[in-house]
């Protein structure tokens, strides 16, 4: 099934909106197999965008499109998507009460121009807006063959897609084989050692792909395999999911949605441990980082940024001596920080870092990059010496993932 | 002069790779003054794409490709161009001695296959990567009409069009009137209250365009001037630049690539004060936001994430029966965070943070969103109450942006 995404705002075109929808959907589509052979970006001007359209319909056979089915006069969607296949709007009664339902339950008034968004081509199915007022419009154009027009809000969209377009696509899809993706997130090693460990089933073929895709602090793979069941599918994933996780070892640290500071709040929560850390020159990121997941407070205690000297003595009891003779990026330094706080605060584990995150404060012997990350527990405290290459937020971020990985392979 | 841009890379359709080129090609475009009327993003497919660069050359004056300039046999950009084009390969001996010379300053052994990339169509300019290996192309297809070929990383294809693009296309556009753009950045007012606000100045027509962009936590304006000179273009940008400034005051804080952040180093670093401060239910945000300007280290001392209360109590010395009193969501804590944090670090100003950034935590009286912002300085401390909407990051996100925002205007 030929399947393309249209996505309407000259903001987009002029650059002064990311257009984030587009490849969310790419994404979802892919996920349940289905190829997306072309993206396009349009300007909101009436003629052309019906040309698209019209375009569009002609050489696919499912088309999305994104954006401009707001109340305004700008938006010109529906009359675009109308005038390319020749039928007349009409009001649609169900979408006209989920609009007044909308305002009602606001306690706003409700406008005559919002009641425009009811209005759709003939033969459209309205799908439900939890969120905003415009309706997502599902039209057939022939046997097999539909136009989805989804609003350009990314909330109401997902949730449009989500709820009302997903599984319709499922069900439409002509293979009736199953797809599944699975991604394998790693961190600590590069790109480059990975391909090395698994060469060889980058290229499996037959139903069984395979890519490599590289951030600036971890490598995601992405599994994908096509089987006539679920349970086939599922069976064929878990071969070269263990496959992997063998040759590459502890470098894998989730699935998916998973992030290191989730898998980390997962473990800590299970062991029924706290943590606390000490940072510098990540300047919060780490608890930052930590602190993004919901519950963190279960186990999360404190973090301590000692961004001066004089912080370092006061709120840590760094010794002045330690500071003066090995410097604040020290191994000793570092030590210290997690020793001290954990002590103090009573956590099971206790990271520190410090370390030089640029672009400024470098100096002969140490160099941009350069940091010491320890970590504390009731067995005492060890440090590792890192370098990392890039600019301050990259490094702040590679930094703070490495010492994230130190902790989590302490805890399993 | 009709522009378009194509992407290249089945990566981009499957939602692996987020294509960010295009975005910023859009927006370094329109700032020229330079309308893009297509976006497109096609699959690493032979035929396909050759057909795509004919139709692209039938309707568009500059025609900018990015990606697949790569040396593997999965790069086909060049072989499309030529095809499209009708026009053989040929080895440019200067784009031969870039890439030889590439190897062997980073000490690396140059492979035959490398030089895949100096064959280009005939008549092609090549263009210096400082970067990867693969050179820029410039092809003149007809009087005044052009297609550019840029490689697909981000650092490659960004030094590539800042070094020979842009003052290229500048010299080739028809009109010789400057366009000139300036992004005026406001926060603490929702979109609404700004759009009554510059009422009548949205619209005014002729050579000035204005939009509204909003964020999460900010609102941008974007104003556009197009003049015979650069001298009458400044002057019409600085006129509404000055009349946005009287109506909206306080709120717009900087222009451009101003962040709250970055205007408040400057003003800190300008009257010589310090900053620490005290989070709870922001984990470090605060922290990590005024820490990504580089040279924070001269103004900030320190910050404390006091994420339970007895980390409150312990490093903040906030009083037991504070706590047990008025919780420690409350006015009262915010106020001690604040008040004994800067006593303790010396700093001129101590900004503090309590409150519930959700999904958990909320109690009947006390809602997700719920802050107590607190600033300290010399005279005393002040404690302002709000409430904001959102998802986790959202509220993390608004809730540092309105601390930074009370910092800001106590500073001028």
């Amino acid at each position: 099934m030929k399947t393309e995404i249209i996505a309407i705002g000259t903001e987009i075109l002029s650059g002064d909106l990311i257009n984030t929808n587009t490849p969310y959907l790419n994404k979802k589509l892919s996920n349940i197999g289905l190829e997306v052979s072309l993206n396009t970006e349009v300007p909101d001007k009436p003629g052309k965008l019906k040309n698209t359209i019209k375009a569009s319909i002609e050489r696919s056979d499912i088309i999305i499109t994104v954006g401009g089915l707001g109340p305004t006069e700008d938006d010109i969607t529906v009359k675009a998507i109308a005038g390319a296949l020749g039928r007349r709007l009409i009001f649609n009664k169900t979408a006209g009460k989920w609009i007044k339902e909308h305002f009602k339950k606001r306690k706003l008034k409700c406008h005559k121009i919002n009641f425009k968004q009811a209005y759709v081509p003939e033969g459209t199915i309205c799908l439900p807006n939890k969120i905003g007022t415009a309706p997502g419009l599902l039209i057939k154009i022939a046997k097999g063959r539909f136009l989805i027009a989804l609003p350009g809000p990314p909330g109401e969209l997902k949730s449009i897609f989500e709820n009302s377009v997903l599984s319709f696509l499922e069900t439409k899809r002509k293979t009736k084989k199953v797809i599944i993706s699975r991604i394998i997130k790693t961190t600590g090693s590069p790109e480059s050692q990975i391909a090395a460990k698994i060469k060889g089933l980058m290229r499996l073929g037959g139903d069984i792909t395979m890519g490599s895709y590289p951030h600036p602090h971890e490598v995601d793979l992405k599994i994908t395999v096509t089987a006539s069941s679920k349970k086939e599918a599922d069976k064929k994933i878990n071969k070269i999911h263990n496959i992997l996780k063998k040759r590459l070892g502890l470098i894998c640290f989730g699935i998916n949605e998973d992030t290191i500071e989730s898998v980390i709040g997962k473990l800590l929560t299970s062991r029924r441990k706290t943590l606390s850390v000490a940072e510098s020159c990540t300047g919060g990121l780490l608890s930052n980082r930590i602190t993004d997941i919901p519950g963190s407070s279960n186990y999360f205690i404190s973090g301590v940024v000692a961004y001066s000297n004089a912080e370092k003595v006061r709120i840590l009891k760094i010794k002045k001596e330690t500071l003066k003779k090995y410097g604040a990026v020290s191994c000793q330094v570092a030590k210290s920080m997690a020793k001290n706080l954990r002590k103090m605060c009573g956590a099971d584990y206790s990271l520190s870092i410090t370390g030089i995150a640029g672009p400024g404060g470098a100096t002969n012997k140490k160099p941009v990059g350069l940091v010491y990350i320890g970590l504390a527990d009731k067995k005492g405290c060890r440090v590792k010496k890192f370098l990392f290459l890039g600019s301050r937020p990259v490094i702040k971020l590679q930094i703070t993932e490495a010492a994230l990985d130190i902790l989590r392979k302490s805890l399993i």
